[in-house]
């Protein structure tokens, strides 16, 4: 089993070998991949959904990056990942701090162990964003639109290739006042080995 | 004047100081950003504009980060950017090295100092690119998007927030067989003090 500090000096570890690029940027590029979609699709459920899907396909592509790299640092991912309650810490302490270079927490597990939350206090993808507010968007449109909902794909993507079907819904986010980001990941299904490949192609 | 290597100095500590965010990560957002636009415009050249478009918004914003940092620094970009080579040395060496992590080199000076080239011999944009072929696009159709060229419109954008109008254009590219990437800056116009403002919006 993880344990909690295990599974972040590993996160550590991993984000010091990762090639980097500048944060900013980053968050720029998304930015104009958020605001490309809001002007396809206008509705920001729509445009929420596009974002789950994208990020999927960049879950299934992470994770093999991820399971090498954590691999060649010999952790053994299969023997890490016994149970949900590992699980959720490989992806917030190992994950996040690989692909975004900051620490989430896991918590709120519920009484059957079917889900939980991830929480972030710092938002890598929202630094220069600001969304309207009631007032200024016309009644609450642009409130719908759950800027950050890639991250929701990129769980589901990844968590799919290790045979666990979730779904994950942003319950939290700083852009709407919230004092921090908490994602809610609900296991749906244990899917049987093997069966993750008719997922791969999004 | 900048000398070349204090301009390569200074582009290492600039990004010693930045928030990193994982480059494989960032190479994938921006494959989903070209995506999107491919879906939506079809046209390759229509395309290209978009995203020269998008880097100039870019760009109009990296370089007021820039420049804050670079002055925090100590560097004095002022003093630096006297003529067009000393410019260009500034966005190769520290511009480059700031927002990608890269460092790129200057050559190819024009004979009246109007125009120039910078070199890339990485390409972190492409890490998981592959562009179709020939035989596999049905003619010459996606050989025609310029993949990365949302450097030509942050390098635009950038410069016109010193007063410096340019074109710029990928004149050579890795993913289409070249042994580097080459991007072409021309000098088109040294618009007067405060002119470039109109150009802030867009």
């Amino acid at each position: 089993m993880a344990s909690k500090s295990q599974a972040a000096q590993s996160g550590q570890a991993l984000w010091t070998k990762m090639p980097k690029a500048n944060a900013e940027l980053f968050a720029l590029t998304y930015g104009s991949l958020v605001t490309e979609l809001v002007r396809d699709y206008e509705d920001p459920i729509e445009v929420n959904a596009q974002l789950e899907r994208i990020g999927h396909s960049i879950g299934v592509r992470c994770v093999d990056e991820f399971l090498s790299k954590a691999d060649v640092a010999g952790m053994g991912m299969a023997t890490q990942c016994q149970n949900l309650r590992d699980t959720a810490e490989v992806v917030a302490k190992m994950g996040f701090k690989m692909f975004l270079g900051i620490q989430a927490e896991v918590g709120g597990f519920s009484q059957d162990q079917r889900s939980f939350s991830i929480y972030l206090q710092e938002n890598p993808l929202s630094t220069f964003v600001e969304l309207p507010g009631d007032e200024q968007s016309g009644g609450d449109d642009l409130r719908r639109l759950k800027y950050s909902n890639i991250y929701c794909g990129v769980i589901r993507g990844a968590l799919e290739q290790v045979n666990l079907k979730v779904e994950c819904n942003i319950v939290r986010d700083t852009l709407k006042g919230d004092e921090l980001n908490e994602i809610r990941v609900e296991l749906k299904e244990v899917l049987a080995d093997g069966a993750g490949d008719d997922y791969k192609e999004e």
